[in-house]
């Protein structure tokens, strides 16, 4: 084998490599975290039972509880959602608080769903979920579309993809 | 009988009447209506199973809503109260959104905790419940304290009386 041949191989396989440890960032803008939406205003709660798949690490079940921030509320009030509005549901595992009442247990996840024309592919909306309590860790790779989100959502298409239409 | 006698007598009963008549107002002063508590800080939820006592009523069970004005998120922060926060505890029957998931159903009621020196028989603490969706009516004679509301706080005598401690 030539020199020439080595050092071209080398250079694949370190580009590979490179290839390999970069995050996948798909053809997405980023959805940012939502910072300081716990101060938003909580628009609903939604209870789920524990099911088959998840018994073994939320045996009471799950929480979510649904914020919006102002331009949110806005479209909520308007039905026309402007730029900039977002919605986050706050996942947890319900814990036993006392016998039959249970309360807010660990972080499961933080879904995020942004106003943003870019987002044309999705309704105008970006979708994003939060592993966790972090606020940088996605549960898909940065800029790849959490799929099961936007599926979902489009049950609701008629009314701007938002499921929510609480009294306000 | 003498007039003055008839005269006496029937005053008294005219005062006997009115006293009935008058809402029994207690010796508390009123606990306001919370204006505008649904834009506070929501501080957390708790979920409860249907009893034998409600499950007629709210065969999904319940959930209530915490929120808390800005002094009683200040209480929160430093473990002081300062007179004027207030917190609230928004009740709904839960409903089945779809299989396995819930949502707030129609209002059972708003209990409300309000700090104020002038409850010092309960606290320093003042409690009272609102019924449904209702701005006016009580659960109890306006001015009359809701036993069972004090009776529970007790436990969190050594938190202030507050059982919520979330992390802001």
């Amino acid at each position: 084998m030539s020199k020439t041949f080595l050092i071209v191989a080398a250079a694949l396989a370190l580009g590979a490599l490179l290839a390999l440890a970069q995050p996948a960032t798909g053809d997405r803008p980023l959805v940012p975290y939502p910072d300081g939406y716990r101060a938003w205003r909580h628009v609903g709660s939604v209870v789920n039972e524990a099911t088959d798949k998840n018994r073994a690490t939320t045996p009471h079940g799950t929480i979510h509880h649904l914020y919006a921030n102002d331009l949110a509320l806005e479209g909520l009030r308007t039905g026309a959602f402007p730029e900039g509005a977002v919605f986050v549901a706050d996942w947890f595992s319900l814990k036993e608080k006392y016998p039959g009442g249970f309360e807010e247990g660990a972080r499961l996840r933080l879904d995020v769903m942004v106003r943003d024309a870019r987002f044309a592919a999705t309704g105008g909306w970006g979708f994003d979920q939060f592993a966790g309590d972090s606020i940088t860790a996605r549960n898909v790779a940065p800029g790849a579309a959490p799929k099961q989100c936007f599926e979902c959502h489009t049950r609701a298409s008629a009314r701007g993809y938002v499921f929510t239409r609480p009294p306000l």
